[in-house]
């Protein structure tokens, strides 16, 4: 059976060069003209692309998400009756040199020294290293199974909290999410790679923000709504020893106006710990193309229900 | 048989409080007077501090040096009858800390993302990632080896090089110092972690230095004289996308009229990459100081000919 195919990304060009080159049997590339929407049964989008089209889409039975995190697609009242799949598995890498670089670069004090190069001040000074430190995952998926075992390489302890507390190799702990109270006050570094759902919404509010030690640099990778920014910007000016490394919010472009921009203490960066690469993209629908032609299960298929 | 202890440390209080709690037996920790150097057996020292004492110490038999690095003790006219040893297997976690956080500050561009924030800007960009990439190590010892498998572990790609270029873990190819030349231009990444012995001096002299890629990083984090800095200064100069990152210097501390201090491309530390943690020392010194007495082998013991 023929199958025809709706881009919907910002790089829609960059995707049809690289989509032709796999030679998938049977598949039409559509162009960008509006009438493809209705006449696809296949869409490659990003979710916040897709999202207001979703109705248009009379035809749409399989969407793969070029993105890890699909919330813009699985909010209560969309659409659930076609297949939703996204990109898991690539980012760990990713994920793990953005935390990794930023932790070491805090721990290992690379503002300090780059301020004592820049008067030509040789002062070796006092000295943190990762071996021993407590990292704390929130969420234990393959990203955090990642992160998890590059901190073992380190010498840190990871524990991990998720939903179910369900054992996952490379932690040294798990509990479950409910438990976050107990935990955030033992950890030196602290992330968030937890997808958007009802459960994770403002996980970290002003009261659990208060429980960071104060020397602790909190992360978050995963999704904007699972903190609450106001909060932590007001708790960083008070706590100036307290970091945050920040590359996901509720509202990207961030708002030039917020007030977090301007702290010494936090990290503000554009949401690029993690970018899905084209080539990688389009390795993982070109195999869940072969599978959905053979009506075999699609590779990271979404629950509607949990939302990821 | 009892032995005395001297110490010639810039910690001498410490490491007098750490090495009395081990209770190491028959063992006389002697105070800091000069008379003391004449009366040891035993010397537990900086070699710098060590290496003008030498022809007074009547009774040393056997030193332990803090430090990794001893080429202050094994030039051709020092005396060469007693033990030396020195500390190895601590420093690979610390060296990788160093060299990991350096690199992903680079290649994930923290620097650009710092300027973007301080202007509230929302830029996202080019994308750089350690998979794939080419890390070259000079030198296959303990600390390169740890090195080694760090790279692995982010994806890249590793060549060692040594005198022997006997097979090593976790490097993907061993090759002979000889063929430095033939491995420079294919490296994305470059680390000296040599000792300093009459092999290696200079060996990163302008004529090699030229052979970096473009956009390159080259770390120095073994010994100072393994590298011309004068001709690494005038070379940044040239290739602004080229990068280093030094931590050891033929002269420490590096004078502060030194022009490298104000290359931008250039990140310049006070020899901090990986410290000797006094506790960790001192069980080093601990193990050793029982092989002794029971006249066994000792761990780490210095080949003077070779100078490491």
């Amino acid at each position: 059976m023929a199958h025809k195919l709706l881009l919907l990304t910002q790089d829609n060009d960059k995707y049809r060069q690289l989509l032709s080159h796999c030679q998938l049997p049977e598949l039409t590339i559509l162009g960008d003209d509006p009438s493809s929407i209705c006449e696809a049964d296949i869409w490659f989008a990003e979710p916040q692309l897709a999202a207001p089209l979703l109705n248009l889409g009379s035809e749409l039975k399989w969407m793969q998400s070029t993105f890890a995190g699909v919330d813009k697609l699985t909010g209560s009242r969309q659409r659930r009756d076609y297949a939703l799949t996204n990109i898991k598995g690539i980012f760990g890498p990713l994920m793990s040199e953005y935390l990794f670089g930023y932790l070491l670069a805090h721990q290992r004090e690379h503002a300090k020294y780059k301020q004592q190069q820049q008067q030509q001040q040789w002062a070796p000074g006092n000295f943190r290293t990762l071996q021993g430190q407590h990292l704390l995952l929130l969420g234990t998926g393959s990203i955090a199974q990642h992160i998890a075992q590059t901190a073992k390489h380190f010498g840190m302890t990871v524990t991990g909290l998720s939903k179910s507390a369900v054992s996952k190799p490379y932690f040294d702990h798990i509990d479950t999410i409910e438990q976050l109270a107990t935990y955030l006050p033992k950890a030196q570094a602290i992330a968030s790679i937890l997808p958007s759902t009802l459960d994770t919404e403002n996980l970290l509010n002003a009261d659990m923000l208060a429980l960071l030690p104060p020397e602790s640099v909190l992360f978050n990778l995963g999704r904007g709504n699972v903190l609450d920014l106001d909060a932590l910007a007001k708790q960083l000016k008070q706590q100036p020893k307290q970091h945050a490394v920040l590359d996901v919010f509720n509202q990207e472009p961030l708002s030039s106006e917020h007030p977090i921009w301007q702290c010494p203490n936090a990290i503000i960066t554009p949401h690029i710990a993690a970018p899905s690469f084209p080539e990688q993209v389009v390795e993982v629908f070109a195999d869940n193309y072969r599978l959905w032609r053979q009506q075999h299960p699609l590779k990271h298929q979404v629950d509607f229900i949990k939302g990821y």
